[in-house]
């Protein structure tokens, strides 16, 4: 089918989402069928405020790029469509600019927007094709064995835990905590991963606090004092999504644990509560570390086989798209750990849109406070490799598109 | 002299300080003149309680691969020494155990300790050197042109605030401003280091505040209100050591600016005072993130350049002993910045230990929200290259030493 193609990012940036885009754009420039290569502007806003434009008139060396570029490069958003006439008005953009394949790279709530495009687009007899490609650092999405986002955000998370760890090591006589906040609202993926960081049982993370674990604040300080008693440190990776028995975030503590400074209830205070809690109760000094979006756009150590393959899950997109697949998600396929094989295959749109994977209650080790080898055997294999960024200068050298709109 | 010689490592890690012990040790241990080479284990701690390690029971390869590995492999401390009888024990152990040569790799407190300890020997007629290896990631000591550790903690401070900078690029629409909070207490040596970052008008960070310009929070939140205007979004980053007019901290706000969760003065917050600034009076989203002591032990993405100099200004201080050098420290001396070329000179540890390197007021930009081109002269060449971690599995592979006592 003859036509133009359009391709958005939606959600939290990664520092693989470009690679996706890259592998889109690439691959559908090699296609006669696909004419025009659009972009929408900041995701599916781009498509609802017409703010397009046109990759054809962008240097082919820019889109080259876009693999040591992070965040998202075409603009994102959080742009959750609801709306009836938000789905009529973004079929009647693509029917305005002959847009008849549809690629979104994102997580549920993308594919529940390009589930209900296409479902919409079928209904009015236009023939059109969407086909997802799947992002993001939480690794929840359903099934894939994992996400593209995920293995870069991870290995550069495990290795400022293994640097700050050894400060930690070094000063043990004055900063004996060390506190780190990992992403991770509702499952605790990413604060897992940081335990690959850990080779020897000295090595930090000691301890890892998950959203999946009801937080025992007892006995996590005895755990705590474990560790102080045998090897007078201890590093303590904590979920943003801790929570306490009662389903509260331990971020927001109620009473004692007072509202922020303009009052209101504090949030993203995981490990400030954390740092807290071992100064007042095991009297020892504590410090913390939040990296918050830094840690999902760390190009310059990513993980090439994340990057690599966020870049063919794109280019199989246009591929399944151009072979008459529409409603469908590109997954990743785990043929084996050792040697790590992937493949690609597809999901239903509406699937994905409605599931949610779960960090396995097998992975957690029985105490709470750790993992488990067969997390070690999924998560390695995500790390290997890295990317190699351009630099100019001592500094990374990243792409931006000059954006000629249509 | 033929004798021993020891080394030690003394307060904040950086990411080349094992550099400079690298530099020590194996250049130590090509001389004859030397016999034992040994690490006091933290620091001058490991000298007052006897707890020294003999390097030369070490493997070579672990000794080499110092230059690859963060923090401080020998252990570090951060105590002041300033009874006369620590010194009395200080002097006792060097004789003790026959050491003639001591390199001391640290700030002003450590170079008034390798001071006061050199000048205590030659008052009781032992013969002895003492030479000093300047390290510091806040880059504020006196008549050395830069201290190794400055260029790799901005390096990869910058590429955070890079890459992050990239996030709120693609999210402008929901998160509008990142603030990113760099360590310097005293000096925005640091914070200003972040501005290599900015190639064009539109990169982060847009707004630097340095501890050497009191805050003006209405100034201040006019020049964000100026960036949400022309380019949707501002990247932030505050020193941690960032003063109110009244000279207190803007991390410690009093009144309204509540205490913590356990009733303590609030330290460390100067990036969420910012945040919760901006949404307050801006009304616009933030973020924040705090790297701590990350930033200071990115080996994986240190400087080159850095870790070179790191090394050499190891090297030099055993030749310079050797040579019959005592009571100085080595101090990097900049012959030209373009090309760059740097050499090393000396200067007497007591005009290190009581002199204090300021930020130049003429590199503060007119409106004290940024640098100027000066500073960008200065820093530039400290960022060049790259260091190469050793990598297994994905991760980074440091060393340690097996500490065999004596």
């Amino acid at each position: 089918m003859k036509g133009n193609c359009i391709v958005a990012q939606s959600g939290g940036p990664t520092a693989v989402i470009n690679s996706s885009a890259c592998g889109v754009i690439e691959e559908a420039m090699k296609h006669p069928e696909i004419e025009g290569v659009y972009a929408a502007y900041n995701g599916i806003l781009g498509v609802l405020n017409e703010e397009i434009f046109d990759l054809r008139r962008e240097n082919p060396d820019t889109i080259a790029r876009l693999r040591t570029t992070p965040a998202a490069a075409l603009g994102s958003c959080r742009y959750k469509v609801r709306k009836e006439e938000d789905f009529e008005k973004i079929l009647s953009v693509f029917q305005k600019h002959n847009i008849r394949y549809f690629f979104y790279i994102g997580g549920n709530d993308s594919m529940d927007t390009a589930d209900r495009v296409n479902k919409l687009a079928e209904e009015r007899g236009f023939e059109f094709r969407a086909v997802g490609v799947p992002k993001t650092i939480d690794n929840d999405l359903a099934l894939t064995d994992h996400t593209p986002g995920y293995g870069s955000v991870i290995k550069y998370l495990a290795t400022m835990v293994m640097e700050a760890g050894r400060d930690t090591e070094a000063l043990y006589t004055t900063d004996t905590v060390n506190v780190i906040e990992a992403m991770g609202r509702n499952a605790g993926w990413i604060a897992a991963g940081t335990a690959l960081a850990r080779r020897e049982e000295q090595d930090a993370p000691h301890i890892i606090l998950l959203p999946e674990v009801p937080f025992d604040a007892s006995k996590f300080k005895e755990k705590v004092k474990y560790y102080l008693d045998k090897i007078h440190r201890c590093v303590v990776v904590v979920s943003e999504g801790t929570k306490n028995p009662d389903g509260s975030y331990i971020a927001e503590q109620k009473g004692e644990f007072a509202k922020d400074a303009f009052g209101h209830t504090q949030l993203g205070g995981a490990a400030n509560y954390i740092k807290e809690l071992i100064e007042r109760d095991v009297k020892v000094k504590a410090r913390f570390a939040i990296p918050s979006t830094i840690q999902r756009n760390g190009i310059h150590f990513a993980s090439k086989t994340d990057s690599d393959e966020a870049y063919i899950a794109g280019q199989k997109a246009v591929l399944h798209a151009l072979n008459g697949v529409t409603g469908k998600m590109v997954t990743l396929v785990r043929e084996s750990d050792r040697p790590y094989k992937c493949t690609t295959g597809l999901a239903n749109l509406s699937s994905v849109a409605n599931g949610e994977k779960y960090f396995p209650k097998e992975w957690i080790s029985k105490d709470g406070f750790f993992v488990t080898d067969g997390f070690f055997s999924y998560a390695r294999p995500l790390i290997e490799g890295e990317v190699k960024p351009l630099i100019k200068d001592g500094l990374p050298d990243f792409m931006r598109f000059k954006k000629h709109f249509i």
